[in-house]
């Protein structure tokens, strides 16, 4: 514990040198906010980077369309540092701990729902390329990243998923991809180390942006189909709202990007 | 920035020092990890009183008893510094820019929930006494501090509050205190500040235990009544959770207990 937090310590201080420099570099305006625009359209200072990553992961703050331009090197640092681990394992570990304490039917009929991006697959790379999620998103490039399908693998997910699978719950994919985009995610999918899944539903082509009717809509078509929801885990509050949710829901860490 | 960081690189250093006099204190063995008991029953170490601290404000972690045991300075040291602060200003901010942008009927239908303890106002002078969370809930210490009534307004919703009269929006209280703590309760909300509301909801003594029935069901009461819900606030998800939600939640932070 003692040497994690001297060694988190010593991150922080690293982490003001590098801001006082880059304070220098901009003018020595130590003191600059970037304004963000708020769904009500009321333009606020950052204060904390740290409250601001807590308001995306607890669905208060919505609706936004890029990171603060002051919290770019905090999300890179996050996404690089031990701390993104560690709430991506405490995610996962509460996930299979809930899991290894169902009480299952053993019918084949229970399933768990992944969403794609940032949950078993991580975009990290793409978002590396693009400011971690600062800049404006690329369309052009992040279809080249999905097509080049060496999205790596979430570790702390990936382990999950072995998990469900040794217990006899079989897995969903529902992913916001365009249904043109069924082979790269296949193949991405299986060279990441995820080998079988009872479906992969992606999203057709012609249907509209918003994410809730449609990854509620396909869950209710699992549960019409006769199973059971008993696990739900995405990145996104969109992939865990609406009904039916799943007996239970994870939320995945993800402070670069918003989807509602 | 950079101040800022440097501090918190400094707070750093002073938790490491502590720690490691703990440490020593306790025998030299600065690696033992107190074990938590999952829902599932499965025995895990914390690895980072942070990630634990997301996992609980994201509802991924849930049925806790007690925070982990070598949680406690973490917890006492969030609850008295500048993150819970500003954690606070930016779930009330974000509420207020919602709440500023809404386009009102004007009609005195428009109603906000919230929630008492620990959302409107603070029981962190229990919690103190208390363990942070870490010692067992004092049933009949916490009576005496309801009834004492001398609970403080957590600031940040205080001044939601204010801007939410100010707009036309009627505040609704619901409460997990029973009926007979009625009186206790309104003078501890004027006293604390909150001087005027819509209703103020307590559960009655005959109900359960379960909280998110009480209150979603509340909630549907003031719907069949003709109000609308446009926003609904706790420092728990079972505040939140359970249609009709509102049309909006707002999760305060409180790592010091569970309420399921």
């Amino acid at each position: 514990m003692a040497l994690q937090l001297l060694r988190h310590a010593l991150v922080s201080l690293l982490v003001v040198a590098v801001h006082a420099a880059g304070a220098t570099r901009a003018g020595g305006d130590m003191h600059h906010l970037q304004m963000v625009t708020s769904t009500a359209g009321t333009a606020r200072a950052v204060a904390s980077c740290a409250s601001w990553r807590l308001g995306v992961e607890t669905n208060n703050i919505r609706d936004w369309y890029s990171i603060p331009a002051e919290c770019r090197s905090y999300v890179r640092d996050y996404m690089y540092g031990d701390l993104f681990r560690q709430d991506c394992a405490v995610v996962a570990g509460e996930a299979a701990a809930y899991a290894e304490g169902l009480e299952l039917a053993g019918d084949g009929e229970e399933v768990w729902v992944f969403d794609v991006d940032d949950t078993t697959l991580t975009n990290l790379p793409y978002y590396a390329d693009t400011g971690f999620g600062a800049e404006p998103y690329n369309a052009t490039y992040f279809d080249e990243y999905v097509a080049n399908a060496t999205a790596p693998a979430l570790p702390e997910v990936l382990e999950l998923y072995e998990k469900l699978l040794s217990l006899g719950i079989k897995v969903v994919f529902i992913t916001g991809r365009h249904d043109d985009e069924e082979a790269a995610t296949v193949k991405n999918l299986r060279s990441a180390g995820y080998h079988t899944w009872e479906k992969l539903v992606l999203k057709p082509s012609s249907l509209g942006s918003s994410v809730v009717p449609y990854k509620s809509g396909e869950r209710q078509k699992l549960v019409d189909a006769g199973y059971r929801i008993v696990g739900n885990m995405g990145d996104q509050w969109s992939d865990l709202t609406g009904a039916p949710e799943g007996d239970r829901t994870f939320k995945v860490p993800d402070p670069m990007y918003y989807v509602g």
